[in-house]
């Protein structure tokens, strides 16, 4: 089956997904409207203590700056994907899911939202993962610049509308997805993420 | 009691060692030769799902480059610690300790050790942390420089003799800390690590 007759699934905005992703199958997130993030995550099915890992990805890759050619490895030092294609070449390994915490901290005066975390949290459940299980996501589209002192910061994603990152599964894994619900990471608009499996 | 007459501890090179540090007490972690460098992790003791975590680290202080005054956050949203003096300035949250899959990967040549991932696992097991819940290290001394391209690379700590940094426990906590075993982290030179709790 070739990928154009690939079915598309949406993620809501301010939402989020999980699915089986096997060994040998390809994941693309797009971005349908551009300057959206997507946290994914990504957990060996069938034994979730094992799930990628930023630091063991920046060990091994020699980098922060993921983009085509780069794996993500995880806590166990295994691959488990590996990028094959990316339109926009910006990505954030660095931060954490927003949660009920961080919209607290960074948006006192705005409604909270369980964000993120809580999305992927009830999202993952039945797969027998729980909330300390989730460790930094891979912030597909996500545009954090590291300045020269060592201070980050949250800009608007440079990604346009169809632009898109395709990961290869090296295990069966169980994948995390999100529409990013923060006001920061995609620029103060809340938007939809598309996603696709060619298996 | 005041600094002075505390015992100081010493942690033998390429070792480690876990204990008890009560919300209030400070941790001063020294480099008594120069150029060596100490993992460090922390855990709520009673309720070890809760670990200090890079990620919500990085979001809430900001930067990368943690030095006095930054706070070391946990996965849940809470300061487990706070860096209270620091007379170095330059340590490492990005990579993960090293471990027997570091050392077959970075120095195919050389024996393979177990790695600062090893030694922590083996001394918070008492504590009932197994391995999959050891996240990135808070790495006292490394030196990890993020050129502008997002490339990281390892380089000699840049401590002297009697360098060290003092943290202050806001919880109650397990503390993991080593004398690294990794050839580049530390220089070539494997060191011991002293350490003195003032209570």
């Amino acid at each position: 089956m070739t990928a154009d007759t690939q079915t598309l699934s949406r993620i809501a905005p301010r939402s989020g997904v999980a699915f089986e992703l096997n060994e040998g199958e390809r994941l693309t997130v797009i971005d349908p409207e551009g300057q959206q993030v997507a946290d994914l995550l990504a957990f060996v099915r069938g034994d979730v203590g094992e799930v990628i890992s930023n630091g063991r990805t920046f060990d091994y890759e020699e980098t922060i700056a993921l983009t085509t050619g780069n794996r993500l490895w995880s806590n166990r030092s295994n691959v488990l994907l590996s990028i094959e294609e990316d339109t926009v070449g910006r990505h954030d390994f660095l931060l954490t899911p927003c949660s009920e915490a961080t919209f607290r901290h960074f948006y006192p005066g705005k409604p909270v939202h369980r964000g993120c975390f809580g999305n992927l949290a009830e999202a993952l459940a039945p797969w027998g993962i729980d909330e300390d299980r989730i460790p930094v996501a891979f912030n597909v589209f996500m545009n954090v610049p590291v300045a020269a002192d060592g201070s980050v910061s949250v800009l608007p994603p440079t990604g346009r509308p169809g632009d898109h990152i395709t990961l290869l599964a090296h295990r069966d894994l169980v994948i995390g997805l999100t529409a990013c619900s923060a006001y920061d990471s995609n620029g103060g608009s809340f938007k939809p993420i598309d996603y696709r499996i060619d298996r």
